[in-house]
């Protein structure tokens, strides 16, 4: 049975949490972890006067105004939280930065530290000048200002967005030192725009119509084919994410969006749609993205990102401090729908216990996953496993490895692991 | 019937807005809004022409490399998209500023445009000095650090936050030129952190206990009583808004969240949580945050923020190009549960039509609504009614002040009217 504990979403906590909440996590750990009891406290005046002597200078003096800055960002005691470059590339211009998914909460990437791909910069796109046009089979070819997009019907999705080149150095051996490293080429967000059905009607399709050209602005003028049943199902014309604006960074002033496709085909600073009968065969997909098999032949067209996750916290890099309680977190996810359920072990697979999932489950999206862990203090090997609504079972690196080889750089979605030494230093280990 | 598109949240666009779609919402509007069609260019060749007319010199020349800067900001084109101070306040320490809801899509407020009210300015916390002390009628005082609270069990969720005080300048006439000034003391995030149920079963409460004292840590040192039942329900220690942790404006590092309640019960900056078998008040309850009613007694307590909705575009201050097509987009919320109802009104509430809920459709959150509107040119008076799912239907301004008089300052929730004049100009009027 699914742990998805739907009451967490809609009021009361009940069912495993409540249950799981019934233990004493803070006073089994008490003494290692620098939690004080206020034994013989009890009586409010004694309390309160420590709570008083806990009140710091902040406390004694009038804090910022309002207004530093119009535009918020986060505390300087997260100045550590950002995005990081790989250092993979001979270019800042076509090259990636990665979303620090350890130090996040929730599934909302915040727009400043959503992942980065760009293939030749960031364009400086003038929303007043940029036009989209949408031509080839169809019997009224458009031109659209953003001003004509803005005023048609939209709607609103949450949907993660995955390079397909994420966790690529991990195919032979455990490279990245952290979850950064390895699946910081992931991230969340809100989505609103127009449905490419939508202006499908608008433009009307003429029989036979099999494919689309996406086509970018940027200098890289970045293109993919996308099939018509994409198109016409879930594909958004996007222009806001997590309420704002597109940032730059993601294809100000427009983009396209692909749920659950692999991130390249998302194509950002969004300029041309093309309607054809065939594939366009551009670079990106015969050249690049495609993914060299055993037998010498090259899987293209792999437009799926598969079911995946990952432990975010305890993971490689962090130290964990003592024995005793604490929160395993990560992120599960499917280009495919929903997730139905995530498996946590804490001995490399030999054993799993069935992880909270957060509602709400939503489908192509980011999902939450928690399981509390009574860390003994000694080694340990974190594991997390995901299936999907269709039935995909996340594979290990083994099974994944079987069936694609050593060739292909892309879409290595096996389980994630990470090593806990005696002294609670987590490393990125394959087990 | 709830015209509560499900399918929109999951997958293929059906229902209700495909059959809207299928009206040429460019064609009809073609002329006057600067829509090109590309007549006559139906030939391959000619659109590429005229599409790679329109590539632009960004498309020319590379562009900016990555991480410019490692957490991004919005395009310098949206500059204007930022937080506005109140000017109703003698001191930028304490007093609030404004969500530009115009210009959000979606329910998700970025961090940085989130609304802010502080008391006593924005204190700089250290997150490793930080303390919260848990004591009064519990069997197991805790001091507890930012890294014990981190450990524990946690959940996100997707909650609006509304200060009481919001849309307080409209009671007796129309004030405010814009939805950012009328409504802008409402934003949403997900928030992540532990249910203060968990905190309750680690300390242990007392049998008698019913409210909870709960303090910040802010010079204000400002401090709310909260009912047993609300603890016990849905409250939040929260420390991450929107995936990252708190901003110094939303209680860096740790503050509490009571989904529904009034925003100044949500308090930032905590550092005291003290139960007890009666409430305390606080200046806050018994001075501030009440009602003065008609007949000269005041409301005190009143901690639901109640149905409430408002049409964000168009709104006060913005300009109807041409008349055509256009998409009227509006936010509804409760403070008791799901919107289950938006209707609009094109003509200051004589008709109403059933306007679209953007699904998931969650409790206590904003929820997004849209309807197509073929603005004809004239004067028109757009207006939006919600109901929630305890049958609550939003009043009109008449209706609330016919009940609390005009003495009091909060719980404006009245309808929201914004006049279209016959040149597009939309204002805000009371009607």
């Amino acid at each position: 049975m699914p742990v998805s504990d739907d009451a967490e979403g809609a009021g009361p906590i009940t069912g495993p949490l409540a249950q799981a909440n019934r233990r004493r996590f803070l006073t089994r750990s008490a003494a290692a972890a620098g939690v004080l009891a206020l034994d013989g406290l009890h009586g409010a005046a004694a309390a309160d006067r420590a709570a008083s002597a806990g009140a710091a200078a902040w406390t004694h003096e009038q804090g910022k105004p309002i207004l530093s800055p119009p535009y918020g960002l986060p505390s300087p005691h997260e100045a550590d939280v950002v995005r990081r470059p790989t250092d993979l590339t001979p270019t800042p211009l076509s090259s990636w930065s990665f979303t620090p998914l350890q130090d996040l909460d929730g599934i909302i990437t915040p727009n400043g530290l959503f992942f980065e791909r760009h293939h030749a910069g960031v364009p400086a796109i003038s929303p007043d000048a940029h036009r989209l046009v949408i031509h080839g089979m169809v019997d009224r070819p458009l031109m659209l200002s953003m001003d004509d997009i803005l005023r048609l019907p939209s709607v609103s999705r949450i949907h993660f967005l995955e390079c397909s080149g994420n966790t690529l150095t991990e195919w032979k051996g455990p490279k990245e030192k952290t979850v950064q490293g390895t699946h910081g080429l992931l991230s969340c967000a809100e989505w609103t725009g127009v449905p490419l059905s939508v202006l499908a009607e608008q433009v009307g399709l003429r029989p036979g119509v099999k494919w689309m050209l996406a086509e970018g602005a940027d200098a890289a003028v970045m293109d993919r084919s996308i099939p018509i049943a994409k198109v016409l199902d879930d594909a958004l014309l996007v222009y806001s994410q997590n309420g704002e604006r597109l940032r730059p960074e993601q294809g100000y002033p427009l983009r396209l969006l692909l749920p659950g496709y692999e991130g390249n085909m998302n194509i950002k600073w969004l300029r041309r749609l093309k309607f054809s009968d065939q594939p366009f065969y551009t670079r990106e997909e015969t050249s690049k993205y495609s993914d060299l098999m055993p037998d010498g032949k090259a899987r293209l067209f792999t437009f799926d990102m598969e079911a995946k996750s990952v432990i975010t916290s305890p993971s490689g890099g962090m130290r964990i401090g003592a024995p005793g309680f604490r929160e395993i977190r990560g992120l599960a996810w499917s280009g495919r729908g929903r997730i139905s359920r995530v498996d946590v072990s804490v001995d490399g697979g030999r054993n799993w216990q069935q992880a909270r999932l957060q509602s709400p489950v939503l489908p192509k999206c980011l999902t939450r996953f928690r399981m509390m862990w009574n860390w003994q203090g000694g080694p340990a090997i974190l594991q997390s496993r995901c299936i999907d609504e269709t039935g995909y079972v996340q594979p290990t690196l083994a099974e994944l490895v079987a069936v694609r080889g050593l060739n292909s750089v892309y879409h290595l979605n096996a389980i994630q692991s990470w090593g806990v030494a005696q002294n609670g230093e987590v490393t990125n280990v394959h087990a």
